[in-house]
């Protein structure tokens, strides 16, 4: 259940778990996304952990689903990444997130379901799916419109382009927003604060704030799921990932259908 | 099904519907409505149009409801302002759209169904129905609160008051703001931008969006629709209307009752 | 009914309610919450007020629950405060809130049952639940997740440190900031705005804002006043309550467990 890339360390009741895989830009693959499962999992029953801090560098979160293993997987295949996005969004225990760098796709989807998130000012958001022919998961069709409003869920979900901290600050993504090099302390003294809390009063908080959509986030991910399923086996997101991996241009005829 | 104060185009994939009657300050007749509702559900069909983009002029959007039409409608007709919201509350296609000047009443709340609105700073937006002795329309009265909060919502749905872009963009209502010369251009550039992508994709995202609140939506319809229909025949409403007419003030002890 | 702390006066439609306890920096007793809630019950049924505006003084709002009082109280008292919360929460007409210095607790909660919120620049909030081994109350567990976005409330209840003005703004729990002392004016101006409005149309108002959340609140407060229950007669709470009564350090074990 372990992973190389997947780093944890525990320190004054805090988990941190590092995701660390710079020569691909710390792309999540099937073999990590079961680690930060795993590893959430063990600090939901282990009593000395009282908060969790997910962090990359201080210049790179992720660059989100690696797109190489993404595409090997097969259908079959219980996906990984649901099962961690799964336990994230029912974790009892507060999770903090640092983000430097890029924050792509389930760089940015996970954030939703963090209670405190900072920003570095060089990071860089980026919710790609319609891009890529698909379409949102990990709840954030749900949770993005009740952060941000439907309008600036919109911009960000169908326009598709990168954003910056500021903009994910508007957006309720991030709390705050701090220069790289203090993000890594900063969050940690939070993550440290909330694990010096009453455990029980803060696990109730986070349950009490949780309840009115806990229904809505499952019922989020299972409709997005089922699209999501469809859509990565359509001609359009073939031709784009096919194109991707080949380093060639997309063939537009492929993607928009030939009687445009 | 046309009007000639609603004028339609198709450029690039993005069909634009431009509100033109200037001498009337773009105020929306029924037989506007109609045609509005109608360009919608003839763009939903034809495929060649991927994203639609409402607009007025660079100076003006629409004074909302215009109110001599408005008071000579029959109880009994169906209202096309009603059958416009619902279809443009239904529509699977991305909806921008550009705000100059006035954005009254429905002006304003058409803007709670659109997913990217692009404001120019001359833009003055109001929700004048309690000032109207009326109560909000349009889901408005469940999408502004989402996208605002309780508080910002009820500034501008119960003081009345015009309110600029800035304040605009703070409730969820406007995505960005612009120098009214570039107003048209930028909207434009997104919603081609929008027509570009991935047809399904997009809709799906859209779809997914809208879900989890798609029957809040209908039903916040069907409540309000039932209390503006009493509103509208009731004593302060008649006054502050007659008075509007006649051109003259308001008599206090009609809209108040005389007991005050 | 009444009490000496809770004073009540009419003016222009307004009624305004002031909480004045300065030796005890306002703080709330049992039978101010009763007051206060009686002066609601029987605005509500004066044609005569049209508005409320609940306000202390321009250099303080209320410190909360008077810890003493709270901690007299028998487990088989009626909690007056809840019986006010649920009150304020139903209460029809316009609530208008003027807030200078400390709101603490429920000095910030109920803020989140008020239409319009007028902050001085010298207001500082706070939401010390958790830090007392409690959970949220009022629906804030609700009401500030929807106005603020996960993050931002998770930030508030779970780090539970005081506030200024501009974040209680940023939260959606304040309409404006004010110089302290234009304050009570400019926010009885806007009470008194309120009042002016045709009466009914601004209740169908309200009421249609508050429809798509009004079981919501109700349960939320339900869900929140049996873990409070709970929490109160822990461990971790009573030895907090004890500390601060007998002006000494809290003993971490006591509230962390021994096995920490």
């Amino acid at each position: 259940m372990e992973d190389e890339h997947i780093l944890c360390e525990r320190r004054d009741g805090v988990l941190l778990i590092e995701i660390r895989r710079r020569d691909k830009k710390n792309a999540l693959t099937n073999s990590m996304y079961t680690a930060l499962a795993s590893a959430l999992a063990h600090a939901a029953e282990q009593s000395a952990v009282r908060a969790v801090l997910i962090r990359g560098q201080e210049d790179l979160f992720t660059a989100g689903n690696d797109l190489e293993d993404f595409l090997q997987r097969k259908a079959t295949d219980e996906s990984q990444a649901m099962r961690f996005l799964r336990v994230i969004s029912a974790f009892e225990k507060p999770v903090v997130a640092a983000v430097a760098g890029h924050a792509v796709g389930i760089g940015t989807t996970m954030l939703l379901h963090c209670d405190l998130v900072y920003a570095a000012d060089n990071a860089k958001f980026q919710l790609p799916f319609v891009n890529l022919a698909l379409c949102p998961e990990a709840a954030s069709s749900l949770l993005l419109p009740r952060a941000a409003g439907h309008r600036k869920a919109a911009e960000l979900l169908m326009l598709g382009d990168p954003f910056d901290a500021a903009k994910a600050m508007a957006a309720g993504i991030v709390n705050e927003i701090l220069p790289a090099d203090r993000l890594m302390d900063h969050a940690f003294a939070k993550a440290r604060a909330l694990a010096d809390k009453p455990a029980t009063a803060l696990a109730v908080t986070k349950a009490l704030m949780r309840r009115p959509i806990r229904a809505e986030i499952d019922e989020a991910m299972r409709e997005e799921a089922i699209h999501f399923a469809d859509l990565v086996a359509s001609a359009p997101a073939k031709e784009i990932f096919a194109a991707f991996l080949e380093k060639r241009p997309v063939n537009p005829a492929k993607v928009h259908g030939e009687g445009r």
